[in-house]
């Protein structure tokens, strides 16, 4: 390796620093300059919403090491070795001369740098969409430490009242719970018919929304936003149907990826945005690297279809590790990524890794589904949270594809160990045989995973008949099927399916199966279904076939359920 | 299937009902009975600690399903369709005749009852040392409601306050927190030298030790009880070197593989205790199971050398499964176990999954390990915990072998991933390659376990050059080494190692290596030792050769820290 080997990584939020970081823990000689359009380097973009929610006092965390040490250009220097140049724009790349132009924003003054390796790690931008009032005051996008420093201030100065997000993308959601917990009247206006559309299939994107409605956010789904109303601020979101007082706008429809560089320097992108990278991280020019929310990603273990889009700064950060790792010539292959992702909505906990089920149709893969509902540690401890896990696994090879999860109960831990799993592979079988770590505080003895892992191997089998709750809505509505609530009867006087149902606790329907018609489809169901699969195998040996059980019970029934007083 | 099957099944804590209810949920018309000796089947035994604790009001709920259903016989016959005998002691095994003698231990009678398919689900007994005084009032095993029951009921009755627990297991631990926060004085006794022996390293029980002593227990290490002192009641716990007061014992020094019938019936079994079964949970006769903690355990994915004894309720339901499928014609192989084991012991999470350091030491297998500690969340984050963890992976191939975790972090989702992780055959690569679910509430952009994995990789390639603080006190202690803090002055300020060393920030340590003397031994560290392996490689650069990393930094040093203020 020269001595002199120069090193320009234009962009300093996530992948940037990291990369120049390790590269110059693996070859401390090499000259490494960043090269960053704003004032900051290295800020936790992701942590916004928690500064607004008034989780921490000082944006300026944002921005501090674990320590409280400023990451400032001479933090780099001293600390880390490198050298940083802020408030200073990548103009343009001259392959041919492996040379760049950049431009210092406060000065004005242009200049030429030269390098050996190039790495763009110019990330994302956030989508403005091409409506009126998006430059009004009071309109914000929320990708910055000065956003939500403004933010806060402005509510505190202007004492705004009524917030209108766009977007019920995570950005929306973390902010409609920030804004909530300020005490702010709080709307999201979204475009599709779901909540975090293109992350989560439409069944858990309803369980998720109906929590962000209990807690007070108005929710406006499928109207398409036409403009911001107001003079010199903004006054209202404007719809396609109607107009929504608003005192603040917050923007959140998207990121798009920064690939204007690359672009207009010839390397392969793809036609919707994102720099085209190999497994190390190498654009179409093996000198210029690129990483982060500026480029598409490959899928771990198998095709996808086309090369993804998912901005993360856990990914940036690998990318970074990646790329220093092979400019020092040790090179370790980038694995793809398995699209997770998570948020906290809320009491809840919101995600996926894996393919979702549309992705799976679209992608015309053979799977099954199964959705499974129960609380995340024995029932008798303290503080166990109900959730449900929705689990896709092909049906040629068992492999897991994908999992969601939505509820109150640890869906993050599952999250982790399906995505492992998923990585490497894994069929149903492994997953349920994991050896989970156990004890009372953590978990059930059976994993959840691993019982929903279970019951999607029974599904496969044949031995479970379970339907969707989406399903089951369809089969009422088309009439002659009977409904089957196996509950107990206390339970079944204290909440109750808004559909005319026959209730037959589980331990007397062994007795009871002469009562039941045989010309008729049953849909069994229980509080999370776990007794409705037993009630379909019980009717299912007393001769009854058409049977099947709805998934999640009354735990994932979408309609509004009827309580007791 | 004949229609006649007839199946036994010996034992109804864990893997007997799984086994049952899963056998008539596949096979309906199969005859099976479950045998159980004492009053009640299918009790949740890891619960009791924390019913004794008080965070439910009622033993009860231990023997009651999520829905508040008591599992009597009646229960299991009526809502699963399999007949229990309780109070019911199986007394021997007829092999040759498929048959067994069982006694009803209310009236006396005895009968034989003939199988087709016999499973043994015996489960384990608490080993009781053979010293005097074990028989005395006031002094309890852990392991059936009926115990929890009478242990608070003595407590507030007899108003006992003063506490002895024998062993430093599971038990020993969970019972510790219960009765500290009922307000007694506890203490416990271990005879090896750490807690946890067996599951956890030396250098991680310590941490966990010294949060237990910070939590007000005393622990007493090292010392072999002789006997239990007292008339009637004990008085005291006697060891080889003193006298401890006691007017509340509770033995727990381990359990033992019920597998007597097993052995009597000629069915192979380990000889310090244990029944051999195969994949499908087949004993030495193959219409006779066994499964739960009367048998011993595989090791995923690789030799472990000889068969483990774990006993967990998580592993016996998964027998379950597999015994009732092999019975019903539909083989699924267990997978073995990665001898996960975790327990919350306060505000710790504390637990292990894979190998340990030492039994990776006793099977000769060539392996490098590294100890991570830092905070389960971005630092801004409220509520974020910090934690270690120690992570082993084979030199030679890179698989993980192992990961143990102590501290207020969320440990617990580390070691699910993890144990996916090393059932799956996966390296270091894969372990960091892992697409985590990223959201600041759950952790930050690089997981915990991804930077552990980076770390240990960091350091089979040699880049890193960490050492363990045990190694660390011993260079110190042989003298001619120079303990290097990088850490901030404020830091410096705040706590201190209880050693000399030589403070240089980080920040300023590139400037001032002509301070430092080349003809010592460096050791480098900092809160985490993250800025300790930053310095290490800027020394390197700077042509020191003998430098070392102190791994896990301050937050890992076993020693009491100097606390300023």
């Amino acid at each position: 390796m020269a001595s002199s080997l120069r090193v320009l990584v234009a962009g300093g939020v996530a992948c940037g620093p990291k990369t120049a970081a390790r590269l110059k823990r693996l070859v401390p000689e090499a000259d490494v300059t960043l090269i960053e359009k704003g004032s900051l380097v290295s800020y936790g973009a992701c942590g916004l919403p928690y500064y607004v929610e008034g989780l921490f006092p000082d944006v300026e965390e944002l921005v501090k090491t674990p320590v409280g040490v400023a990451r400032t250009p001479a933090f780099f220097d001293k600390a880390k070795g490198f050298q940083v140049m802020i408030r200073t724009e990548v103009l343009s790349i001259d392959r041919k001369n492996k040379s760049i132009r950049v431009k210092n924003l406060d000065s004005g003054d242009e200049k030429n740098m030269d390098y050996d390796k190039l790495v763009l790690a110019t990330g994302g931008y956030p989508f403005r969409p091409p409506i009126p009032g998006v430059d009004l005051k009071n309109v914000w996008f929320m990708t910055h430490p000065d956003h939500a420093d403004s933010l806060v201030k402005e509510i505190e100065a202007q004492g705004l009242k009524k917030a209108v997000l766009v977007g019920a993308g995570f950005i929306g959601i973390e902010m409609a719970e920030a804004l909530i917990h300020r005490g702010l009247d709080v709307s999201i206006v979204e475009m599709m018919g779901q909540i975090m559309p293109g992350v989560l299939d439409k069944d858990i994107a309803a369980l998720a929304a109906r929590h962000l409605q209990q807690k007070g956010v108005h929710l406006i789904m499928g109207e398409r936003v036409t403009g911001i109303g107001g003079e010199e601020k903004a006054v209202s979101v404007n719809t396609d149907r109607q107009v929504i007082d608003a005192d603040l706008v917050v923007i959140a429809v998207g990121t798009r990826p920064n690939d204007t560089l690359a672009r207009e320097a010839g390397l392969p992108c793809m036609e919707r945005g994102g720099i085209l990278i190999n497994e190390y991280c190498q654009t179409g020019d093996k000198d210029i690297y690129a990483g982060g929310d500026c480029v598409v990603n490959t899928y771990a273990g198998g095709s996808a279809g086309s090369p993804l889009f998912v901005p993360l700064g856990s990914t940036a950060n690998k990318h970074g590790r990646v790329i220093a790792d092979h400019i020092a010539g040790h090179p370790n292959a980038f694995g793809g990524i398995t699209c997770t992702a998570v948020v906290r909505a809320f009491d809840f906990t919101v995600g996926r890794t894996g393919l979702s089920e549309r992705q799976i149709k679209e992608l015309n893969l053979d799977a099954e589904t199964f959705t499974w509902a129960g609380p995340d540690m024995p029932h008798y401890m303290p503080g166990s949270g109900p959730f449900i896990i929705k689990m896709m696994a092909s049906r040629r090879d068992r492999k897991v594809l994908g999992v969601q999860v939505v509820g109150a109960g640890n869906g993050a831990k599952r999250l982790d160990t399906a995505a492992a799993m998923i990585y490497m592979g894994g069929t149903l079988d492994d997953l349920a045989n994991v050896d989970f770590a156990y004890a009372p505080p953590f978990g059930p003895p059976i994993d959840p995973l691993a019982t929903c892992a279970h019951m999607l191997s029974n599904k496969l089998d044949g031995l479970a008949k379970g339907i969707s709750t989406e399903e089951a809505i369809r089969k009422i509505e088309n009439g002659d099927v009977l409904l089957l609530d196996v509950r107990t009867p206390g339970e079944y006087e204290s909440m109750r399916l808004p559909r005319p149902v026959v209730h037959i606790p589980l331990g007397a329907l062994r007795e009871k199966t002469g009562d039941l018609p045989k010309d008729k489809e049953i849909l069994a169901f229980c509080k999370v279904s776990m007794r409705g699969y037993e009630a379909q195998r019980i009717l299912n040996a007393a001769g009854f076939e058409r049977v099947c059980f709805i998934e999640g019970g009354v735990a994932a029934w979408p309609e509004k359920i009827e309580v007791s007083g």
